[in-house]
Order: structure tokens, then C-alpha cells, then sequence
């Protein structure tokens, strides 16, 4: 090992030891200082704005040279306005309610022991994450908001953006009185430190959070020798139901896909009920056309719409993030429910149908986290929820599934309080 | 690969495959179907009590005959009684409340969106455990109860036991019309078996549980491939507060350091606080030595009890499970929150003491899945909870923290019922 790779472990190291003591004092503090602490970060990046916009503009300027395309480009780039929405929505975060110490549940054995289940931060959380800057800002303000202290390492593409956003985090968890070690950001883009941040930081690591492309979150899950909280795709389905009312399945269909193509609650799969597929379809069809959605058909949804193109089985496996959808046939409800079980990501699925049996059977059948009868898929979101803010939309089966907001940052503990019992 | 690995990899594939099955069988069944094929499982064994005896008696011989220490051979070895007792136990299980389908929380959204979180099971979760073939009855009673299809992988020793209890459990599957795919077994004693569930059989684990030695708990959690909820050791500290009532604090160090000196709730660390370690310490040691209990102290206990042997580091991080106990003396709530945080597990820790305040700030200082106030630590039990019954207590911070029962091998899912919403 060369005295680079030393110095980095070193640095990492104590990263992780500093994080531990930012995670006492942050769940040590009330929640009245966290929510300083959050008003004064955005009141920070208001007023360092001029450094942050500077420090994008390099970041950005280096996009360019090394040939990234202006889409990526765009991801990364801040303007005052941008800027001043990024602020804004961390201050909005110190009004969400402090999960911290709030009581999920209480209750009396026979012995008079009184157990009450108590909301507790988790600890120290590693933040893995590519472009966009306000991931930065939002990160902090939700872990703070959590009582958990955050290690942030984010896209070496906007490293500058960065640390110039946390700098004046830091400016705001000083003027709370809280420790610079409750938010610490990996200062070099070096990728070795994703390396010690998977292996764990000598166990000081609680949680790591990947928030990206799929080819991040899946090497972070593969890797990571701590728990991990993965936001995976958003294969969605939207099953129009035999039963369904025509306007609103055509509303909701058109607003699952289109309303942004780009985010995981769009739908990427159209699943029609064979029953009522001759009816349903066609108008379903045109409106998706007209509003410039590409469709890609089975068979029997091809013998109905002849225009369409013809899927093939990576079309029920693609998250598109584009204007395509696939659409397929299928037998009712227990149809709808294989082929999701089949193909989909557990995220979310939703029927439409004015049915309530047959809407009952398809949320019993459809294990993702999300859900929906005679709504729209793209309604996955934290701040839909009223979770106030997210930092992503949890795919994993445990701890927290569906849009991870400051609550579902915290675990619990137990808090036994007798008058002396001992066990017999 | 050969022939026979190949054939062990595709028997263990299958497994898993059937076990999903198994899973959406188990989901969709009613409460009352789950409650029936547990009592219907716990009524096989009773009436199979001759071939399990017999095949425990093989495993027992073979122990023997392997040299096993008497104390292992016991912790496999039924009789009639014992074996009564795991039928019962089973049989209590189907009185625990169904967990699957409740709502833990429900809310309407401005725009009439209708938001549930419903309890789900998990799916399907892979038992890996050592001795006590009573693991295989429980776990298998439990899972039901939650909904969850399970894989059973109980230690070689004792699989002629674990294969005969299985063959009651799926008796009582069968019985209440539930597939044998619910509650699988491994037939092999082939430790390959057990890398094959570490790998996640094809996706198809949802969740692992490994009940055992540290050794065994450490392996999985090391190489697991799929989501483990560790149950570690369980370092738990009993600190006796200047406020303490000396009789209290006095039963309460002797209840759980000795009531049972083998559970992860027994006391490892005694500390005593400075401010009142002359009054409070040789009272304390003298009750612990009357109950034969051997005592390892710091310079600073041994100067107030010579007779102590003494502490080295290593003390402070052995969970002895025995009837030895370390003694430190520590400065206040705060020393011993240190002491804690430095060495415990984050298992069960207690406090000893009148002064309310003293109580508040250890309760908030200390970060273990269960914090006691005046009160034994051997209280750290599922069934102490009022949960019914235990897999075991999670030592993990996710998820699951401490007693693990029905309740806590579900997840949940949001079911959003709306009336044509669509996002602006």
C-alpha cells in the first residue's frame, strides 16, 4: 500500500470516528436546534450564493471539456434560480415534525412494567450519489432533521458544487451550536473513498444510502459491508381493469407516463383487461399518440392497434424514463398481478377500475410498496405522501419501503422504566 | 463443479422457487387459515411424538458417539416433557394476534388521495441455526403466523430431530389446506447448503435469520448476499446510580446477573457510580459472592472490595454467559453512557435509580435497542414484551431492534385509494 492509499484510509477513517460523535451531539440536541441548525443552512446558501453559483460554473465549464452531453450537463448546472429553490426546499425541511424521541407505541405489562417503543436517529449515514447539487443540500437537511449524522460523497462532476453547498451547511450547524462532523463531505474525487465508505469505516457506518443510476445502486449493494437502503428502478404498471371507468383510466394512463417521463413513478408498462381490451384500448391508444408517447404492443394488444410497434420481453423488463410504453393483454385482475410479479420492480403499481372487489384482490395480490386504485403512479413521492421531503423511494423489502422523509431516517429503541422488578 | 454440487445447487434452487409459492399462499390465506395450521401443526407433533423421540434419540447417539460435551448433548436431547412443551409452544403462537393486513397508519391528502400502511410479510426468510431442534417448531410457527413462507436449516446435529418435527409442520400446513412449500427443510447435512442460502438462492430470500453462536452469526452477516437480522451478543450493563435504593439495586444486579446466566439478557458489566460506590458496592458484591458469582473489578472497585479478582480490557467485552460478572467504577450517568457506548453490544442496558432526572438522561444517552429503569435486564425476552414469542432479539439498527416476534417479521406496503386523482 503506497502513502496515498494510507493517507485516504487515515482520512476516511477519522471521517467515520468524527461522524460518530456528530451522531451523539445531533441526537443529542433538541429538535428547536435542528430546526436552527436547517434554517440557518439555507439562510447560508442564500448568502453564499455567489461562491456556490462560481464553484458550479467550474464544475461545469470541466463538464463540457470532458465531452459530457448536454443533458448530464444541464443535471449538474445552478443558476440564482435554481439556487434559491434549492434553499428553499432545506428550509422547508426544518418544518417537517422532528421524528426524534416521538412515541410509536407504549403499553403496561401485568408486572407494572411500562415499555414504551421511542423513535431514535439510526446513527451515521453514508450519502453515495451522482450529479445534481441540491442532492448535497437536501441530504444534510433531511439527516439533520433525523437526528443522524451524513458522510456525503457525490459525483466527481460536481465536486466543486459540492463542497462549496457544504460549506454552508456547515456555516448553519455552527450558528445551531451543533459539531462541522454532523455533515462532512469527501473532499477528493478519488473513487477509492467509495471503497472504504462500502467496507464500512471500521464499523462506524449505520447505513449507506445510494442515490443514482442503477449500475451505482447495484454495485453499492453488492459491496457495501453495511446495511443499505437501495432505491432501485420504477417499473410501474398501470392495469386497466374491466370495470374501469374510460375517462379516467385514459386520464390516468396519459398522466402515469407523460406527465414526466424522467422519474421513477412513471409508468413503463400498460396492462389492459382482455375482457374489455376491444372497448378500452383504441381510445387509450390515440390519446397516448397524441400526446407523442411511443407504444410498443404484445400480440393480442397489436391485433386490437395494428399501428403499434411489436414488444419483445425486455420491453416488460425496461424502465424506459422516455416517452414508450409497453402494452400488454392480460386475464383480470390474477392475470394483471402475474405479470407484475413476473416483470416488475416492487415499486409501484396501480389499477383503475370501478370495482371495489376487483380492486381489493389486486392490492392483496401486488406485493410492491406503492399501491394505487383509480389514481396515477406518478403520485410516488414523499412530498405527496405529505412526508414533506424524500431522499429517494425505497425498493428493498425492510426497514423502510416506499419514499424514505426524516421519519423513516430513525429506528426505535425500547425504554423499559419499573420500580425495582426482577424476573422470576 | 461435479456432479453432486450441481445437484445440491439445483435442489436449492428449487427450494427457493417453491418458497415464493409458498410465500403468496401463506399472504393471501386468511388469519383464521394461518391460526389453523398452527394449531393443526402443534396437534401433529403431539400425535408424532413416537418417530420425533426416535429420531431425536438417533441424533442424541451420534453426539455421543461424536464426542460431544454433556452440556451440548443436553441442549438437543427431548424427552416427553420437553417435546410437550414445544407443542405448546406452537400451540401459543396461533394465539398471537395476526399482524398480516393491519393498518399502522391511515391519512387523507388534501387532493382526497387516501393513504394506508398495511403490514405485509416479508416474504420468504431462511432460518440458519445451531442445536435445540425446539428452533425448528418456533420458527416455524412464527412464520406462519406472520405470513412469511420460511427455509429451515437447523445444525447437523441434530437433523434427524429437525426433519421429523418437519414432517409434523407440514401435517398441519396440509391440514389447514396451506402447501408443504410454506415451510421448507433442508434434508442435508452438506454445510454447501448453507453457502447456497447465503447467496440468496436466486433472489429468492427475502430475509435471513441466524440463530446461534457468534461464530455463526458473524459468518452469515459477513457473507450473506441477502438482508440479515443479526442477533449478536448481548453485553448488557446494569449501572447502580448514586439515587439508587440500595435493596433494589441490590436485587436487581443479583436477578440479572444469575437468574439465568446463559440468556443474552444476563448482566456481563456491573458499574457502580463513583459518588456512592463505599455505600454501595460491598453490599452488592456480597450478595452476588453468596449467590456464587465471581466478580472481576477495576483498581478502583477492587480498592472497596479487595477480595475481587482482577479486571483486564478483555473483561469489559466478554459476554461470559456464566456466573461471573466485571465491576467498574464509573463518574455519573455520563461515565457510564462512555462505558456503554465503548464496549457494550447495544443489546439491553439498565439503570438503577430514585432520582428521575439521573433516569431521563441515561435514557437519552444510551443508545441499545432496550434501555431499562429500575429493572432486571433479563426482562430482554419477546414473550416479557407481551409479543407472544421471539425469534430471537436483533442487535441490528434497522428494522428490527430487540425482541423479535410476529409482529416484527412483517413489512408494510402503502395502499392509496383515490377516485380518478391525477398529478398536476
Amino acid at each position: 500500500m503506497d502513502g496515498s492509499v494510507q493517507d485516504l484510509k487515515a482520512d476516511m477513517a477519522a471521517m467515520g470516528r468524527a461522524a460518530r460523535e456528530g451522531a451523539k451531539a445531533l441526537r443529542l440536541a433538541t429538535a428547536e436546534q435542528r430546526s436552527a441548525a436547517i434554517l440557518a443552512m439555507a439562510a447560508a446558501i442564500r448568502a453564499d450564493s455567489e461562491a456556490i453559483l462560481a464553484a458550479n460554473a467550474r464544475d461545469v465549464a470541466k463538464a463540457k471539456t470532458a465531452g459530457l452531453t448536454p443533458a448530464l450537463t444541464d443535471r449538474l448546472a445552478l443558476d440564482p434560480e435554481r439556487l434559491e429553490a434549492v434553499a428553499q426546499a432545506v428550509a422547508d425541511i426544518a418544518a417537517i415534525p422532528d421524528p426524534v424521541g416521538a412515541e410509536m407505541a407504549r403499553w403496561t405489562r401485568p408486572n407494572g412494567l411500562d415499555i414504551a417503543r421511542v423513535r431514535t436517529p439510526i446513527g451515521v449515514i453514508a450519502m453515495i450519489y451522482e450529479s445534481r447539487p441540491n442532492v448535497t443540500a437536501d441530504a444534510a437537511a433531511l439527516c439533520v432533521r433525523s437526528g443522524n449524522a451524513v458522510i456525503l460523497r457525490g459525483g466527481s462532476e460536481c465536486l466543486a458544487s459540492n463542497l462549496a453547498l457544504h460549506a454552508a451547511v456547515v456555516k448553519g450547524l455552527k450558528a445551531a451550536g451543533l459539531p462541522a462532523s454532523a455533515v462532512q463531505a469527501v473532499r477528493t474525487a478519488d473513487r477509492a473513498a467509495v471503497g472504504e465508505i462500502l467496507a464500512g469505516l471500521d464499523g462506524q457506518i449505520d447505513l449507506i444510502i445510494p442515490r443514482g443510476g442503477k449500475s451505482l445502486v447495484a454495485r453499492v449493494q453488492a459491496e457495501a459491508r453495511a446495511p443499505v437502503l437501495g432505491h432501485l428502478e420504477g417499473l410501474c404498471h398501470v392495469f386497466v381493469h374491466a370495470g374501469a371507468d374510460l375517462a379516467k383510466a385514459r386520464d390516468i394512463v396519459v398522466n402515469a407516463k407523460m406527465r414526466r417521463v424522467s422519474v421513477c413513478g412513471s409508468a413503463e408498462t400498460l396492462l389492459i383487461d382482455r375482457a374489455a381490451a376491444e372497448r378500452l384500448l383504441p381510445p387509450i391508444a390515440d390519446a397516448l399518440i397524441q400526446a407523442r408517447c411511443e407504444l410498443r404492443g404484445d400480440a393480442a394488444a397489436r391485433a386490437i392497434e395494428p399501428s403499434m410497434a411489436k414488444a419483445t420481453t425486455a420491453d416488460w423488463t425496461t424502465e424506459y424514463l422516455a416517452p414508450i410504453l409497453a402494452v400488454a393483454i392480460v386475464d383480470g385482475v390474477e392475470g394483471a398481478a402475474a405479470h407484475i410479479a413476473a416483470y416488475g420492480s416492487g415499486h409501484t403499481d396501480a389499477i383503475v377500475t370501478e370495482d371495489a372487489a376487483a380492486a381489493e384482490r389486486f392490492v392483496a395480490l401486488v406485493d410492491s410498496a406503492i399501491v394505487l386504485v383509480n389514481a396515477s403512479t406518478q403520485f410516488a413521492d414523499g412530498g405527496e405522501f405529505g412526508f414533506g421531503a424524500e431522499i429517494g423511494i425505497a425498493t428493498d423489502r425492510l426497514h423502510a419501503r416506499g419514499p424514505v422523509g426524516a421519519e423513516q431516517l430513525t429506528t426505535f429503541k425500547y425504554v423499559v422504566r419499573g420500580t425495582g422488578q426482577i424476573r422470576a
